[in-house]
């Protein structure tokens, strides 16, 4: 098949797009991540989300060591070509390497913010090394 | 009232956040664009999403042309801090310049981005002059 789609990415100066992570049947919006060229073909071609890790400048297939694999149901592109929009089944139910479902629980009230979201799992339970990437 | 959470946050070096804009009551990701410090705090302060356009270098409260103004109901941050997602209300349900409901309008199908959302206003009778801005 053509990688003709992987051209049509606008993507950085450094060879990355940003991808957000949605829960496919919850709506919910679990994490963004970056992805170059090759984790984004990856992504399609296994239907799990495949990132690049900007602070360990490898790819990073989501869950390799937690376990806490996305499913890809759908790769939706923005209007201007610079964001990938991912709707997933996230595997354990656990997206952020805190150990809580989404990575967006800090929510700002009275000009405060404040952590609204219960940790799911010790994230020492879940990773072996930490899986900490953006 | 103290500006602290906003140091909170983890702008980047050229002083910009990532802003992620979900629909408050469908849950669909509508739009991506950047905020700056001032962005964020006039968006806090007025309740209305205020971006900062990296094309035109200015402040960009949007709608601001088009009448189609986000109410903002909801900000959080993700556990990196460099991530911020508003659950907002559309006003007139259009938040693409393409005059489309979303930005995410193209969908992978087969090793092909497919336009797959309508146009629900030409968007030369939405704008005085283009808004398009990233």
């Amino acid at each position: 098949m053509s990688d003709d789609w992987l051209k049509k990415v606008n993507w950085s100066e450094d060879g990355l797009v940003c991808a957000i992570a949605q829960d496919a049947i919850s709506g919910r919006v679990l994490m963004v991540a970056w992805m170059n060229r090759e984790a984004l073909k990856l992504t399609f071609q296994k239907s799990e989300a495949v990132y690049w890790s900007r602070s360990r400048k490898k790819l990073w297939h989501k869950g390799e060591e937690s376990g806490h694999i996305q499913k890809v149901k759908q790769i939706r592109l923005d209007c201007d070509s610079d964001v990938i929009l991912l709707q997933i089944e996230q595997q354990g139910g656990i997206a952020c390497h805190t150990g809580r479902e989404s990575c967006f629980y800090k929510e700002l009230a009275n000009g405060v913010w404040v952590e609204k979201d219960v940790v799911l799992k010790n994230p020492e339970e879940i990773y072996r090394k930490p899986e900490n990437e953006s």
